[in-house]
C-alpha cells in the first residue's frame, strides 16, 4: 500500500455522492477568522454569488455589522480597521440577507436556540478563557436523582486537577445558568473549564469543585440530552422561577456532597435566573453558603407567583445575614434591564444593615460580563 | 416587577445593537426538519431572495440533492418522497451554491473541520443512537500523563452507571477515532454513550467502562481543546500511522487500570486509522487484550515507514493468536476503498490458521457503518 495516508482521506471522501459530499464535507481553503499578531482580525468569506456580505459581531461598532468587500474570485473580505481588545466574541455572516455561519470557522456556542461562532483574543481575559499549558481538571457530566422533583437529571461537575489522585477534600462551588441556558451553559460560553484551570494554576483561585446544574425543573438534561431528542430549544420553560429549583437544591447538594470529598465550604452564583436562584436557595438554607454570588440577577418573582419560597423575604434575608456569610457579592452592568432591580435590592439590604460587596461593570446584560464576574469571584472564595 | 419572564427575555436581547442581535440570536419561528409520524422528514429554510435552494444529506439518492421548492413568504420547502430508516442522518442546504446550516436545528457535529447538521429517525437503531428513559453512565474529560510522547493528553471516559456509588470492578473496552478524529469522534458522531446506555440497559451489554483516546500522537487534545487555540482543524496529522501510537498505548492502560475499579477483562477497537491502531496494538502486546475490533481498518503502514511495531507482522500475529483472544472481530463494508486490504488480511489469517469472526456489511467507510459494527461489537464482549 504505497500511500495508505492519502488513500484514507480520499476513501473518507468516496461515501457519498459528488456533489453531496462537497455540499456535506467539502472544505474551503481559506483562513477566516485570522487573528494577526496587533489583533486585528481578518474575515473571509467565499460566495462568488453573492450580492453583499456582511459581518455580524458583538466587537463591531453600531450598528454591529461591517461590510465585507469583493476582492479575487469571489472571495469577500473585511478587516477589523482596529485591534480588538482581549476577549472571546461572537459573529456570524449575512450574505444577501441570508445568516450564514464561517464555513471555516468549527468553533460554534449554542445560547438557546441560535448558533454563532466564535473566536478569541489573548491577552487578558483572553488568556483566563483560552486551553493553556496548565494542570487540566476533569470535566464529568452524570446523572443524579432529585427525589423532590421525582426525576434522574443531568449535572456537569469540574473537579480541579489531583482531584481523582489524591485524597484531600475540597469546597464546593454551586455556578447557576440563566434562562434558556442549562447545565452545560458555563462550559460553552461561560468557559468556565477554562477559567478555572487558569485561576488554580496563577494561584488566584483555591482548587474547588465546581458544580452546574440545569435550573430549568421541567428539564430533565438539556436540549438533546434527554428522551426528548433533537428538539428546537426554546428561551422560556415552565415553572423555574416559581420556588421549585430552591426547593428541589436540597437533593444536588446531598448528590455532591456523598459522591465527592468535599469540605464544609460552599458557595453558589448564577447568572439572571440563576442569580435569582442563588438569591433565593441561599436564603431559604441561611448557613449553608457561605459565599453567595448574584450576577445580573433577577430579584423577586412574578408578581402571581406562589410559593413559600418567595415569602417572608425580608425576615429570611436577616435570618441569612445575621449568619455572616463571607462575601455576599452583587454585580451587574450599567446598562442591564435588571439594575434598577438590583438598585433597589441594594437599598433593601443597606437599610436593613445587611453586608455585600457590589460590583460594576460596563454594558448590560451579556455573557462577556457574566465570564468577568466569575473570574472577579472565584479568586474571593474559600480563602 | 410585573413580568419577569418577559423582561428577561426582552433583556437578553437588549446587549446589542437591533441589526446585529437579530443577525446574530434572532430565531425563526419555523421547524426543521420536521420529523412525521410515518418517518418521511419535511425540511424548511427562509430565504426570501434565494433562486434556488437545495438540501444535501447523506439520506439522499444519487446525486445526493434535492430541491426545495419556495412557497408563502420566501419558505423554501422539502419533504422526502419516503419514509426514512431509523438512523443519524446528516445535511446542510446550499442556497444559490453556497453551504448553510440549517438555522432552526441547533444540533451540528464536527467531522474534522466540516459541521452538518443532524437529526435522528427513531426505531431500530436509531433508538440506539437516542437518549432514553434508561440508566446513563458518566462521560468525563480529563487529562492523563504519557510519558512515552512526553506531554499531557486529554482522554474521554465512560463509566457505566452506578460505577460511582459502588465498588465493583469492569472491564475496559479502548475505542479508537479514525484519521480527523479526536478524543470526541466517538461521543459525537458515534453517539457512544447512548449506545453504551442502551445496550447496557436492554441487558445485551455487559456494564464496561470505555476509553476514547486521542490517536494522533502530536496533538495533546482535540481541535480548540489545547493550547494550539481555536484553529482549523486538518485531516492529515503526521506521525499517527508510524508507530508511536502503539508504542505510547501502555501509558494510557497504566493510567486507566490506577485511577478506576478495572478487572483483567480488556477490549479494543477502532476505525480506519483506529482499526490500524487496534490491529497493531494488540499484536504488540499479545495477550493483553481478550477482543480486538477492527472496524473498517487500514491494514499495513506506508512503505516508507520505519517502525520496529511494524517489523515481523506475521510472526507477532502467530504469537498474539496463539494466546487465543476470545474475539477477532474484523468488520467492511462492500464498497470501502479499503475492502481489498481487510481480504488480503484475512487471507493471511486464513493460511495461518488464525480464528477470527467477519462481519461484511453494506456500504463503505462511513460513520454510518461503525456506529453499528459498536452496536453489533460490544454485545459479544467480557461475556
Amino acid at each position: 500500500m504505497k500511500n495508505l495516508l492519502f488513500s484514507i482521506v480520499a476513501g473518507i471522501l468516496m461515501g457519498l455522492p459528488a456533489f453531496a459530499q462537497q455540499a456535506l464535507w467539502g472544505g474551503q481553503d481559506i483562513v477566516s477568522p485570522e487573528i494577526h499578531d496587533d489583533n486585528t482580525v481578518t474575515f473571509r468569506f467565499m460566495a462568488p454569488k453573492a450580492v453583499t456580505v456582511k459581518l455580524a459581531g458583538d466587537f463591531l461598532p453600531a450598528p454591529g455589522t461591517a461590510d465585507l468587500k469583493e476582492g479575487k474570485d469571489g472571495l469577500w473580505v473585511y478587516t477589523t480597521p482596529t485591534p480588538l481588545a482581549p476577549e472571546l466574541y461572537s459573529y456570524a455572516f449575512i450574505v444577501d440577507g441570508l445568516k450564514c455561519f464561517d464555513p471555516n470557522n468549527v468553533y460554534i456556542n449554542r445560547d438557546v436556540s441560535s448558533l454563532t461562532n466564535i473566536f478569541i483574543i489573548k491577552g487578558g481575559q483572553g488568556d483566563l478563557y483560552s486551553v493553556n499549558n496548565v494542570p487540566h481538571g476533569s470535566l464529568t457530566q452524570r446523572w443524579y436523582d432529585s427525589p423532590t422533583l421525582g426525576v434522574s437529571r443531568r449535572i456537569t461537575i469540574y473537579t480541579p486537577p489531583g482531584y481523582e489522585n489524591g485524597k484531600q477534600k475540597y469546597p464546593v462551588f454551586y455556578l447557576l445558568h440563566g434562562m434558556g441556558g442549562d447545565e452545560e451553559a458555563w462550559i460553552t460560553l461561560g468557559r468556565t473549564v477554562q477559567i478555572m484551570d487558569n485561576l488554580i494554576a496563577q494561584g488566584k483561585a483555591k482548587p474547588m469543585i465546581v458544580v452546574m446544574t440545569n435550573g430549568n425543573v421541567v428539564q430533565e438534561a438539556a436540549p438533546g440530552e434527554s428522551s426528548l431528542g433533537l428538539y428546537k430549544p426554546v428561551m422560556r420553560l415552565p415553572k423555574s422561577m416559581e420556588g421549585s429549583m430552591e426547593k428541589s437544591f436540597p437533593d444536588v447538594i446531598k448528590f455532591v456532597e456523598s459522591n465527592y470529598r468535599t469540605t464544609s465550604g460552599r458557595a453558589i452564583a448564577g447568572l439572571s435566573m440563576g442569580g435569582f436562584h442563588s438569591l433565593h436557595i441561599s436564603k431559604e438554607y441561611p448557613g449553608l453558603f457561605d459565599y453567595v454570588g448574584l450576577f445580573s440577577a433577577a430579584i423577586l418573582p412574578n408578581d402571581d407567583v406562589q410559593s413559600s419560597v418567595y415569602d417572608n423575604i425580608d425576615e429570611k434575608l436577616k435570618i441569612q445575614f445575621s449568619k455572616h456569610p463571607k462575601l455576599y457579592w452583587i454585580a451587574i452592568g450599567k446598562t442591564d434591564f435588571l439594575y434598577k432591580a438590583n438598585e433597589d435590592f441594594r437599598k433593601k439590604l443597606d437599610a436593613a444593615g445587611h453586608t455585600y460587596v457590589y460590583y460594576e461593570s460596563e454594558e448590560g446584560h451579556i455573557w462577556k460580563n457574566w465570564r468577568i464576574y466569575l473570574t472577579e469571584f472565584v479568586p474571593m472564595l474559600f480563602k
